[in-house]
């Protein structure tokens, strides 16, 4: 007996990329030999959606928990993201949830090490020699990634891709989890009773938790205050992480050298926010690991093949874990 | 029978770094049992120095090149820089000169692996978006490094340090250098007469030739023509190698998407000088691999020891052959 309604199954898209996610999985779908799931509806507004005609849902989080709580016959929803805070916290939980992993790897290490580089190499210093009049020639400070210590909060599927680019650059890696268990590639990793003595180790830090509970606020001036001076930074896991006015405190202090922001409490970042006319915060769009449609039509097309062959999902959530 | 006169020797210094480096030197011989060249010179200015006393130089060869041919007694120099040619271009040839290598890698693959992922990560499009009023909260275009081909004309000693890098972020690597023979690392090494199609494989290239006869302009407008749309350059062998006008047409007819440079034929480069003020050119000032008092200090001090135990010197460059 199938935990599935696979006969009756189909399937609806909620997503801003709505479109091109369809046109990626027809293509997909059409070349495959196994059955596939017929897509029904279709669009990028939740109010559009026939609730009961949802029983497998491909969708943008933040706009799928507004039709979930009455989506009764929902078997499945593949998330197009890999953090799924909005989901979770919903008391609905009769459904299997999948989310996104595996592709953000490859775009994360560019976005790390593009930002890390960037200081390393003190590009802002030369772009401002050359906007004089007239222009400087002129050295400036360079801050060698050699033998310099990278410290990951959240060191998990995601950080692994990082593991190879640090070695290549000679430098160290420390990490941080729930667990503490120790794992290849690290010097070692801390547990989350270990914050400060991990923060101590960090030349640099990169926070790629999701946002649960537990993670909210841990990087507080507790934490700034136990980094070396000068550290950097980058914050690509979610803004829940940061307490906001304790980041501010440690770049004006000098504890903090820059620091580099793709999340925020509050997206778009409001147009006001102190974060935008910081001259030591980068600010980015919550786009250092945006997952392409054509990459989340992937998963979906593999998760579908699974879900109709009776497999277990990849990636799929525990509501009571919280991840 | 030495072909050195050791008992005579002593060292002159004559090198904008040159207190530096006697510090440099003083603090590794007084920690060395073996014997030690003594300071007997020690200058910027190559006025000051008396040329007859002169037999063992640690130089700077820009400075070196004004008073070496009348050093009657020069045994050895010591260069401070890996490219020589104002000392290979002089009719003096009856001493040994040694280059600095070996310490260039690791600031070399900061250097250029700090520009190509500025670029992949369109780092000037957010600096852009953060620095409107209002600012602009939007993602832009990603160029991931991930299954590019990175070229390197003179794929040498230096050009080693890039290929963990490369591979860590999945990028293929072609070279070029005079003989052509194969190397581990690239997926092919190109001879100097296969120039169009190396260039036609590259969607970034980096130069890291010296200035010989025989590199004298080979990135002209046949090379740009032969690259793929949009490619990228990064100069940081010498200045020579690049036709300058040709560069200029590359990038405002759009076949080169922007050009880091990091050496000139005229350093500095002059203020008026169109590259200063062009959008998609990027200027350091001869930087990308500038050894340290320290680092130079250290070969320095490894080859007079090699030096006072008749061993052959590392890093000898040979007047025949220009490098």
């Amino acid at each position: 007996m199938s935990e599935f309604d696979k006969a009756n199954a189909t399937l609806t898209i909620l997503s801003r990329d709505a479109k091109a996610l369809e046109n990626w999985i027809n293509a997909n779908q059409s070349s495959s030999s196994v059955p596939s799931l017929p897509i029904i509806q279709c669009t990028a507004n939740p109010v559009a959606i026939n609730k009961q005609q949802v029983s497998v849902l491909l969708a943008d989080p933040d706009l799928a928990v507004h039709i979930i709580p009455e989506c009764n016959n929902l078997q499945w929803c593949q998330s197009t993201w890999a953090g799924n805070a909005p989901l979770l916290a919903l008391a609905k939980t009769n459904y299997k949830l999948t989310g996104v992993k595996g592709i953000f790897g490859k775009l994360m290490r560019e976005y790390v090490f593009a930002h890390l580089l960037y200081f390393s190499r003190n590009i802002p210093t030369f772009q401002g020699n050359q906007h004089q009049r007239p222009p400087i020639w002129c050295g400036s400070e360079r801050f060698p990634l050699t033998g310099k210590t990278l410290g990951i909060l959240g060191a998990g599927d995601i950080a692994k891709s990082l593991i190879p680019v640090a070695q290549s650059f000679d430098m160290k890696l420390v990490g941080l989890t729930r667990s503490g268990a120790q794992q290849a590639g690290y010097e070692r990793i801390y547990s989350v009773d270990e914050l400060e003595l991990f923060a101590s180790q960090c030349d640099a830090v990169v926070n790629l938790m999701p946002d649960t509970p537990s993670t909210r606020g841990i990087i507080d001036q507790a934490f700034f205050r136990a980094l070396p001076e000068n550290a950097l930074l980058i914050n690509a896991g979610r803004g829940s992480a940061i307490v906001e006015s304790d980041l501010l405190w440690a770049l004006d202090c000098g504890r903090l050298k820059a620091a580099v922001l793709d999340v925020f409490n509050v997206e778009p970042l409001p147009s006001d926010h102190a974060f935008w006319h910081h001259p030591n915060i980068m600010i980015t769009a919550h786009t250092a690991a945006e997952s392409s449609p054509e990459d989340v039509a992937s998963i979906f097309c593999t998760n579908a093949k699974r879900f109709l062959n009776n497999e277990p999902l990849m990636y799929q959530f525990d509501f009571a874990k919280g991840y």
